[in-house]
């Protein structure tokens, strides 16, 4: 029996003597790498951060000492040494452990993670809460971040405040020199992080090898001690351990199952190319018509497809590392000078820059094009990375246009409708793969405003958007078999609505069922409320969306069954509603 | 006839020997000082500034160089540089110059501002589209940031960026210790700006004497000269030259009319204490019977009413700087060890922490309480201020409760419940007076979701929220004398909303109407609508807001009539709605 199985709690890693921690790391390393190769995921990250995991649960004392985690990409082993070893083999899957930090998962999980760059924010709250309550006389707080979430404005504002109260915080700055992609960033090159972490007030001590716990373990025990806040500077490698994934970390940042001695990947089963690459390829063929297209992502040229589109047009990209609000001020400040750039950020980290989508662009009218891959249910990533609130928090904004394509051809055109538009405009889609629809090798431009009748009908109208169009058709063909002949409409823009469309439509079928991939409250079918209220007030409206809940890690196909938003779903809520059954109600206490 | 008067455009003053320079300054100070003294307004900021804003003009070739002002509080002095010094004395009145830089207003606002921290961003976006446009053989860029906006994140994430790219850009880092408030941080501590930007990849120079026109012009032209980004580091004075203002540069940020002679300010005119007064005496009786309970502002002590609070609790209060995301994420981690953080961060400055309120507090369901103090129209600070989005963009977040008060009661009532729900909780209330309503000495706990129907009617029901349901009562008072007998609620909360009594009233008036503060697309109104398609799906349903635009600076009272969400207004809308008029649209293009 190896050392690992052992250790169900980290008070059981605590009485092992110094000497057996070695043993510890490289059996937990050799686990994750097991599970790595059979069911993928996020993966090099936490192979980094074995050594650190073991020495901040054997220096500190958790639960009671806090331990704060960013992101959770390489929280795997904290995981695995917190009693959720056998829990990994399942990990991303529905009901097993989410892939980031949840509270609700284990009290060893002091705060939630998902986007990066929040732990220090965190910590210190903590540790002040200590200090308040007087917890502080033996209670420590840690937090853990990576060179690539410190490049958010929100870990610097935290540091600062961190010098400012001279609390008691340890802040492990784990440079391994990547984000997902390769770090960027003036202090990634100088490497100085300790004139920048002495400029704003706490103490510095390293760099020290995060890979050698004759080193970790005092070095911790040090910062434990002290009663000041202080920066260790542990410097790791990402995918340590795995000859293939230090080789290329980017590439094994998350991976598919692997064969462990070659590192070959299982090939997926082909199909339709992703959203995210028919993305990539209709910018392409945008950007080399029309000069002025540059485009920019927040640390995620792959997750963005903005790697394939380096490749063709390499001084085209920036990278401006994970500083989402930077990245669109900046957007802004080079559309001011006459280029078109468009900002390819997912739905959920687009958050971050909201305010600036505001103020910096909404409000000159700058034409800024948002490309918001991952809106609406993105599966296994769970509640912190669902795009489920873009429309809501997008469409109250005024000179914004957001529109959402059902098929990849639609990308194109709206893609080129939005650099053509001289306007700020956001375009949204989904995870995964696309339709299989083949792309015109020219795009066409969309009237803004205007959705598109794909099927008349007389006793409904189904409305989608995006992803729900296909679904709003798929349901359609079910209702005719039982009677209920049903319109079909592809608004295609959420903003502008097109309510003479919408309006003629409700009027001849008396009933509208708007259905997508949003949050109800506030999304979508919000919008169409709105304007039916003005154009056919006489008409019913049903929403099919989200309800007002998060919704947890899982299968993206599942997702949308429980969320009644797949055609069968549809189907039966339509059903319903025609019996007469009343609707669900709006967002409740 | 003075010099400042032959100076209509930058180029004026280009003709001028460098010996002149300090005449223009000692005539443009007084000459801010005498516009301060007769109309008032953001004074202290542009005094700090007058031989900066000479500097850079006579320096840069401004418009073909640009100069990026942040905030635009210290830009008084650039304007009246810049062709509007006529204007100023009409600044921040309705078709007056603004007070922040606008786009719109001058070739010479190259980038708009308002909210702090965006100057590096767009001016690294402007030089980089100057490199790619070949632009930069002649044009040189310039940022110029306070200490103060330099703790807001973005700032850090520009200046990173801008250290990665290499571009000629200058950042001029304005140290005059001073927020609003004095400014805060680990950074304001050390002072040790050239650490702290070396670290980033930038040159540093400096600091100098920012009053000091024989050492500054000399500084821009070496920094201008530079091919690599620089940071100068310049130390002013807020309020520098006039002595009251040296003295308590605080107090003088903004003021009112003032003698000249004795800096005594001129009397307003009495009237119930603001919203802001009501908020921190509220917060005071429930802080001292709930020890749990802490408050946090992002560098608006004054701005949230917190100062007085802070004077009854002086431990219990946090000044995070200008750090909105930080402050949301640092009370998230306060809220996970038992305390009751209250943010007290106005709407509009919100949005910076959008991302924070929904992964960091509602996620994990924390009880933190955000007090939204300037929700709705602001007045003269026009667009960057106006909080005309909170509903749209809170609204869609699971978990959260939304609430808005009719008065001063009520909003300590709110406050109350907010913080024994032990769940995140945010109340919205306006900028100016409040009602004059009589608050009492202990506040009642009101039940989560339950509006108030203050008088029932037959041909329609008024529902407000806030500061429109005195609106709303008085319409329905004049209503009646019309004939047309209207109910009005109350609803109180925004989410969740009080389905029960609003598909009640519908029910039996058959026609509502909603007003709202708010722009309607996303806002109120649309929260009504989503819950009467499931509750009265036959009702007819009128909201009544802000339509889908910006809306510039001004009166308030002004902006109220405008918007139709007066009174008068209302009662027009209705009696026009009632005679068969459609109302007016959604968001259109």
């Amino acid at each position: 029996m190896g050392l690992l199985e052992t250790i169900k709690r980290p008070e059981d890693l605590r009485q092992l003597s110094r000497g057996l921690l070695g043993e510890v790391a490289r059996e937990l390393r050799d686990e994750l790498i097991e599970i790595g190769s059979s069911i993928g995921g996020h993966f090099a990250g936490s192979l980094g951060t074995v050594e650190l995991s073991i020495a901040l649960h054997y220096v500190y004392d958790t639960p009671d000492d806090r331990v704060v985690w960013d992101v959770g990409h390489q929280a795997y082993g904290h995981k695995a040494l917190t009693g959720r070893r056998e829990g990994l083999w399942q990990v991303k899957k529905a009901h097993g452990p989410s892939g980031f930090l949840r509270r609700s998962e284990s009290t060893y999980d002091v705060f939630g993670a998902g986007h990066a760059g929040t732990s220090i924010s965190a910590a210190v709250g903590i540790a002040e809460a200590a200090r308040r309550t007087g917890a502080s006389a033996t209670r420590r707080v840690v937090a853990v971040i990576g060179d690539g979430a410190s490049t958010a404005g929100m870990s610097f504002e935290a540091l600062n405040h961190a010098g400012h109260l001279e609390l008691p915080v340890c802040v492990v700055y784990n440079e391994n020199g990547m984000s997902i992609a390769p770090n960027v960033g003036g202090l990634h090159k100088t490497r100085d992080v300790e004139s920048y972490v002495r400029a704003l007030g706490l103490e510095y001590r390293g760099p020290i090898d995060g890979h050698d716990l004759e080193t970790l373990v005092p070095a911790l025990e040090e910062a434990r001690a002290l009663d000041r806040p202080v920066v260790l500077h542990v410097r790791t490698q990402k995918g340590h351990g795995y000859a293939p994934a230090e080789a290329d970390p980017f590439r094994w940042h998350a991976t598919a199952p692997f064969e462990r001695q070659s590192g070959d990947r299982k090939k997926g089963g082909g199909g339709p190319p992703s959203w995210t690459a028919c993305f990539a390829e209709a910018l392409g063929r945008i950007a080399a018509e029309d000069p002025r297209v540059v485009a920019i992502t927040a640390a995620m040229p792959d997750g963005t497809g903005l790697d394939k589109f380096e490749k063709a047009f390499p001084d085209r990209v920036y990278d401006v590392g994970i500083a989402e609000q930077h990245a669109v001020t900046f957007a802004a400040g080079l559309a001011t000078e006459g280029l078109r750039p468009v900002c390819a950020i997912y739905s959920s980290f687009l958050q971050r820059g909201f305010d600036q989508i505001v103020h910096d662009v909404a409000l000159q009218n700058l034409p800024v094009v948002f490309a918001m891959d991952r809106a609406g249910l993105v599966g296994a990533d769970g509640p912190t990375h669902h795009g489920l609130l873009d429309i809501a928090y997008l469409r109250g904004i005024p000179n914004l246009v957001i529109a959402a394509p059902r098929d990849e051809n639609e990308l194109q055109n709206l893609l080129a409708t939005a650099v053509a538009s001289e306007r700020p405009f956001a375009v949204r889609y989904p995870r995964g793969a696309a339709t299989g629809t083949p792309v015109q090798e020219r795009p066409q431009l969309v009237p803004i405003g205007r959705g598109e009748l794909l099927r008349d009908g007389s006793d409904l109208a189904l409305v989608g958007l995006g992803k729900t169009v296909p679904v709003a058709e798929a349901a359609a063909d079910a209702l005719r078999e039982r009677g209920v002949s049903a319109a079909v409409v592809d608004a295609r823009f959420a903003k502008p609505l097109d309510t003479e469309l919408l309006g003629g439509v409700a009027r001849r079928c008396g009933r509208i069922v708007t259905v997508e991939d949003h949050f109800r409250s506030g999304g979508f079918g919000s919008a169409v409320l709105e304007a039916l209220a003005a154009e056919a007030p006489e008409a019913q409206v049903l929403t099919v969306g989200l309800d007002d809940a998060f919704v947890e890690h899982g299968e993206t196909v599942d997702q949308w069954r429980a969320a009644e938003i797949d055609a069968e779903g549809l189907v039966g809520r339509c059903v319903a509603w025609l019996g007469g059954t009343p609707q669900r109600g709006a967002a409740s206490g």
